[in-house]
């Protein structure tokens, strides 16, 4: 999917909203249980609910690979079923040695033919270039994640005088451009956000964090927002589990509705 | 698998040698393509030609992730293959917050049972600590990676003095034990053991980069081992692509043998 058919989206729907399909067998209602694919069964009602109100879905392919085969069944009839124009990101976290990451690239890109992947810069730039030769898909590089965890290393302060993360933005945006990559900045940095927006002030970032991770959207929208918008927020478990009995859908209707009005007003 | 058995196996085959399961549909052998699933025949084939050579194997999950749904079915079929008493290594490089990272270990710990699983350090602490609740399971931490794209953060100069993947050993070895973790260092870095041993003196080191990507085993050797050997030396297409016809398995034990009598030597 191109830039351009993002931000069209967006104006669109007067929304910038992702949801982010953390699907857990052992969390949805219990009365799909008896159908045949009760994970598939589940996001297709969290689509059907919610497709007019989001621009773009994100499975956390973690949740799919635990339940073994059975899990990546699910997981191409998700992305087979999310209708085309939604942006689809495979939140993998993945990046390796150049010859594997392609292979990742291939994974993401080609056989399940998402629009999208999240990757690890830990290893550097010839583990990330080879999602970048996909013309049309993104590579969503993690910068500043909303866990406590990003203090270990994210936020260490590096010799020449900035952080870590700051390095990973700065260096990293030179590997590809405003149209090919975007950031994880967790919604839980919003502080961060007005500094991240010097460094990188035109690349799209993906925002987890708001709901069950404690961050404030409003606060997020005012200092990452930009010209484009710019801004993919992110809400999982806080849409889809909402609910957990057979309306289990309106109810995630009612929340991504929520934060879509908030959206709105800022576009 | 328990430290003393992994040091055992060591003394028992005088051998240090992991065989990394790269294994690509598009480089095996052509006559293994008549076969109902060519991933598993030549991944059987190797490991009953190196099995009394080697002490581990690591599938890359890219290449088998790649394949969709035939791939977790050949990787599933190699792990079983595998004897009991070889360690197993998932090079899978995952890492996310707590409750997604809880869900990549219940993956490769449980529905694979593999016995360790490799992972990227960049998301933190509560990134890594779920890894390290399953006993008798190991957590593989990139430290120092053979690729040259360490050279984009890894190797980066901290304000307090040292470098980042210094940093990372020296924060990450606090949070498990000699006996649950292990880190990643590519045998391009030989030099740097010398350096890393002071930093983590007890734990094992994996280290892939021979062959294929040029580091010397021997220097490697002689800079990294430790009193329990402490070392776990990768080669991956330098054995499986050692061959590309009917006796390719010869070709590859071949391969196994110089290497595992080189080790030999050091024990």
């Amino acid at each position: 999917m191109t830039r351009n058919k993002i931000i069209e989206q967006i104006h669109h729907k007067k929304s910038f909203l992702c949801v982010g399909l953390d699907t857990d067998i052992s969390k949805i209602p219990k009365f799909l249980l008896d159908l045949e694919d009760p994970v598939f069964e589940f996001n297709k009602r969290i689509i059907d609910a919610t497709k007019d109100l989001c621009i773009a879905y994100k499975p956390n392919i973690a949740f799919y690979e635990s339940m073994g085969i059975a899990g990546w069944k699910s997981l191409k009839k998700t992305i087979e079923y999310i209708p085309e124009d939604i942006f689809t990101i495979a939140d993998a976290k993945r990046g390796d040695i150049g010859n594997t990451s392609k292979k990742y690239a291939e994974t993401f890109f080609s056989t399940y033919n998402f629009d999208s992947i999240t990757v690890a810069p830990y290893m550097g730039e010839d583990s990330i270039t080879p999602f970048l030769e996909y013309s049309n898909k993104w590579t969503i590089v993690l910068g500043l994640t909303s866990n406590d965890g990003s203090k270990s290393f994210q936020n260490l302060a590096l010799e020449k005088g900035n952080f870590l993360f700051q390095e990973v933005l700065e260096s990293s945006s030179k590997w590809g451009t405003k149209s090919n990559m975007m950031y994880v900045v967790g919604a839980t940095k919003a502080k961060d956000l007005l500094e991240i927006r010097k460094i990188i002030p035109e690349h799209f970032l993906l925002i987890p964090g708001i709901g069950a991770q404690g961050g404030d959207l409003d606060e997020v929208i005012k200092n990452g927002i930009n010209n484009d918008v710019g801004l993919l927020i992110n809400s999982s478990r806080g849409i889809i589990y909402a609910g957990n009995d057979r309306n289990f859908d309106s109810k995630s209707r009612e929340e991504a509705l929520k934060i879509k009005n908030k959206m709105s007003n800022y576009l």
